[in-house]
């Protein structure tokens, strides 16, 4: 089986839901080089309390680290001090998890929501994978193997099909999640641009929809468990390779269509 | 030849380009009950003397309405002139033309760029579609026709391939323009939802791809004239049937993927 064996991991919203389901699981399987930076708004406060028991168990292989993606100037801060505490080796993985939902249709949808999501889950990601750029591709350099691979260097975004044009109508009736749904949909466009842009550097980036998962934002109803949700999302994340990349798949390895 | 036969039309940003070619290619043709709403940020400004001087040639077939994209309250205010001006049949057509464009990749583009072309791109054909929703449900139930076209009832989005997710990498070296690709797939996603809600209701929705148009926008190294690109989108606009409702079509009909 397909497994993440990348070495330095950056995971966004790592302190709740998905983000700390997958920071869970990477540790229980984790390699001895392997260190986990787990993002969070902030670290101290009561809703990070899961991520620091875990860290308390793991505290060698996880380091917890202060990002706001809707702060540039956060974002920046984390990637000096992520900087500092990596190798010669950069950043293998960066997997942009945080994200937010807003409900809403044409006719309901808030200015401040559509805002609110934008800014979150499209502009945060952008100027989060601009930061920690030259620590991927440190990573690539150093890996000294052709090809890519999230093993060497590669930025995961976590999205979804409600970002599809041609799969959101068709949920659109039972979750009308319109600035949701635009704010992914210019996600998913972010993460064919970053495939192009950084293909010569040979790091790999594609977007993931992790299913519907009963977490805080995927609600009581979702089909998932978290746990089956990441056991498949960190089996396709480890038998990513340059076929992939630009990609749109979800967690059990089908492509999803845009 | 399919032609638009709509009596109530309105085009937003119609003082210069595309939607002043639309409004001039229309006038030309013009039905006798035909009437256009001609919209623009600065109707008695300089860059709006060209559809002035359009007006004067067809008063009694253009109205200049004042409609800014970016003020929610321009958007309700230019809703409340035009609904006082249309008669019981409603608005039977709604362009949503305006746009604009702003240059960068995942390295170079500003926070500025990405919140204004999402705000000018999206937000904006959002406020306006909620806005002119009454009358062109008027226009719907008014026309007592069954099925869609776009002389009953529609909206069509002027989008681009910039806004592909399939089709934008390819153009990206070329045309770095990540913050007008990134709102152009949301406003993609916009038009897809509107097609959904507004099924029951008959409204079209679809979103149309001008082609690469040499105008302020596009540029001058651009492959086709303003009025090229317009007779083509008025034969498909002319053309639409439900087939292509929640579509996405170039200038020459052709479908274009997402």
């Amino acid at each position: 089986m397909a497994v993440v064996k990348a070495c330095k991991i950056l995971i966004t919203g790592a302190n709740r839901g998905l983000g700390l389901e997958i920071v869970k699981q990477l540790t229980e399987n984790s390699f001895p080089k392997q260190h986990i930076f787990a993002t969070c708004r902030d670290p101290d406060g009561p809703k990070s309390e899961a991520l620091r028991e875990l860290v308390k168990k793991h505290p060698s292989a996880i380091t917890i680290i202060r990002l706001d993606a809707d702060d540039p100037s956060s974002v920046k801060e984390s990637a000096k001090k992520v900087g500092s505490l990596l190798g010669n080796n950069g950043l293998n993985l960066l997997v942009n998890n945080a994200g937010i939902v807003a409900n809403g249709t044409i006719q309901t949808s808030s200015v401040e929501d559509m805002k609110n999501t934008f800014n979150t889950n499209v502009i945060g990601p952008l100027l989060i994978i601009r930061e920690y750029l030259p620590y991927l591709q440190m990573a690539a350099k150093a890996s000294g193997i052709p090809g890519m691979s999230s093993n060497k260097a590669a930025v995961i975004n976590i999205s979804t099909v409600a970002g599809s044009m041609t799969r959101m109508p068709s949920i659109y009736n039972q979750f009308p999640t319109l600035p949701y749904g635009v704010s992914k949909a210019g996600f998913n466009m972010l993460t064919v641009l970053a495939a192009e842009e950084f293909k010569a550097d040979e790091i790999l980036c594609m977007a993931l929809h992790p299913g519907w998962v009963k977490t805080e934002l995927g609600g009581d109803e979702a089909t998932l468990e978290p746990k089956e949700s990441v056991e498949g999302m960190l089996r396709v994340i480890g038998s990513l390779t340059e076929k992939q990349h630009g990609g749109f798949m979800d967690y059990s390895g089908e492509t999803v269509t845009w």
